[in-house]
């Protein structure tokens, strides 16, 4: 990383070695369009392939369930989408949290003028809904549950087993879409042990491009595309395949280790970061110690959030107010929660990656404290 | 090119020096998120408005009336959804040809299978959809006109102009969008002289990467967005922008030197190569001689198109047998030009970049001619 702090990985990541090696490996050598009939073609559609069992093994799904999408967003789009126009005939309620990503809230949304009735599930003040609100949210007319794995701004993980079962329970016809983004690479997820039929994934927030994103779909599922043409990603996504993404994604996977260890390691900095960080005693704590230690959101009460980023940023420490999607607004995630907007208004997320070390920590809580002896203190 | 003839350009195009160095700038030096407030994100930003200003400046545009997308089958779904869904008040046909890019056309019969009347105007033996047949075709409750600007497989020059003209008399609530992926880059562009609202480019066959695209859509025009989210690219597209390919397009569109001289050039090779194959008095040529000179679309007839591909691809020539996204089926675009099943089923599309060498076409001809001695002659 050089001399900088970067706390900022749930924004986006530095592309590790083997993500930009294999970049290039598709740019010099196999740049073929993986649907033609030549050797070229052929040569081009192998990594994909390859790629999408690595994206397999990590979800514990099957090869022929991954379908390559241009990122995150479209995945979710896909998935809210689909499921509304396919299965409206059997049922107007959909159900989400307040919480979600903006690219599954804006969805919801768009739904909702279209008559679809809404549920926005709430989140307990460590920023978690609760398996008995799912549960009563669920009923025989419900097509769609869409609830995230991990928040992407608190880190909190949502319960989404809990809101498998209540579709079972329902009995409604209902498809469970879990947007697992945040959680992707960095916690082990087993799509059969969570019960979701569908489930979104990206490859930036684990040191891979820009550019790439997968959406797992349950053998026997299916839905409209949202891109049509070609008839690419078995119809499901068409447009000529970004094989250097692609092959960026794989090598991101490649990379990563083993999940288990690093979440251990992680777990031990953020309760590192977070002990140090409550010592400045500058600081409020709202991400709760269930959170995926990827992710911990603090307030610096008494400062406003941009003045502080652009404090840090002038030591070279890289933080978020809220999440990249909200640019400069307060965090609705936070709101929702319960939080003052005195905390809401100071708050600061740091994204930890792998490779963030306790020395970061450290400089971060020094240059905070010198942030509250140089900012003006608001009321 | 290394030893091999790649003669398949329209179908993908290797990735030019600039746009590899580019794309490693992005991924090793700015690959912040621009979204983020801070530095890595206002630098990660700078790069994607040169590249929206690169992509202008070729379009004849302003910066702030391009959208980027992660392919041409994106940008051309953006159009042609976006228009029917905002305009569906205020009339209920659309226009279109039947050659268009199945990006295209799949997304007019999905309009058409919600109840839009579609106008699916035919090609003349050259391959080109004559001014009278839009004119006729445009009336008062048209909504959308989209027609290509070269076809795919002919390379055929499509009236862009007369189209806007025919929509201009009839007083229709028409937008007029044009799918110009083939002739980016490789023919002068001026959206205001093509009078078009909407138009689409591609990156990669323009030896940029795969996986970038933009969507022209003129100033004051509005149109629902196919992807929400965190409202990037003003809303028109959401989801993290992918900086490594815009910064790898830009680097393509730098590459690209003086497209008037280059397309002499192509236009010298293509005549020689015309000749060159009429002169073996094995091959009809199925292009016209307006046709862009990146695209020579010819019939070997007796020999089938997929052996045929097969024999040049073992003696490293690389061409396609219609285009890459109708793999391996017979061309809708030359049966519409009414050419004969014998002609259709024993075509080859030839495509060209900037790098093809007169060598390369000397080196086919050979080729073809040895494939006629060995590949079994059907009736």
């Amino acid at each position: 990383m050089g001399n900088i702090i970067y706390l900022d990985n749930s924004s986006t990541t530095k592309p590790c070695e083997k993500a930009v090696e294999n970049i290039n490996i598709a740019l010099e050598k196999l740049w073929g369009n993986p649907s033609s009939l030549h050797l070229l073609g052929v040569q081009a559609e192998i990594p994909v392939t390859e790629a999408r069992e690595s994206v397999a093994k990590l979800l514990s799904c099957r090869a022929d369930e991954v379908y390559f999408t241009s990122c995150g967003t479209e995945s979710n789009n896909t998935a809210v989408f689909g499921v509304c126009s396919s299965r409206k005939k059997r049922g107007n309620r959909i159900v989400t949290t307040a919480i979600e990503h903006p690219s599954v809230l804006e969805a919801f949304r768009k739904m909702e003028n279209e008559g679809f009735e809404v549920i926005y599930l709430k989140p307990d003040k460590n920023g978690v809904v609760s398996a008995a609100d799912i549960e009563n949210a669920v009923n025989s007319s419900t097509i769609l549950v869409s609830i995230m794995l991990v928040n992407n701004e608190t880190g909190a993980i949502q319960p989404i087993k809990a809101a498998a079962d209540a579709i079972k329970k329902s009995g409604a016809p209902a498809l469970l879409h879990c947007d697992a983004v945040q959680g992707f690479g960095k916690m082990p997820i087993n799509v059969n042990s969570l019960g979701v039929d569908l489930l979104s994934v990206s490859g930036h927030k684990i040191h891979g491009p820009k550019g790439i994103g997968a959406l797992y779909m349950k053998k026997g599922v299916t839905l409209p595309s949202l891109l049509v043409g070609g008839g690419q990603e078995k119809g499901m996504r068409s447009g000529t395949e970004s094989v250097p993404l692609i092959m960026g994604l794989a090598g991101a996977i490649d990379e990563l280790g083993n999940i288990n260890d690093n979440l251990k390691k992680a777990k031990d900095l953020w309760l590192y970061a977070k002990d140090k960080l409550i010592a400045t005693g500058l600081v409020a704590i709202n991400s709760s110690r269930e959170a995926l230690p990827y992710i911990l959101n603090i307030s610096v009460e008494g400062y406003r959030s941009e003045p502080l980023l652009h404090f840090l940023e002038s030591k070279g420490i890289y933080v978020s107010s809220g999440s990249a999607c909200a640019k400069g607004e307060g965090s609705y995630v936070l709101k929702e929660m319960g939080l003052s907007s005195h905390l809401v208004d100071s708050a600061l997320r740091l994204s930890f990656s792998r490779f963030t070390e306790k020395a970061e920590i450290d400089a971060l809580c020094e240059a905070l404290t010198q942030a509250t002896q140089r900012l003006r203190r608001v009321k």
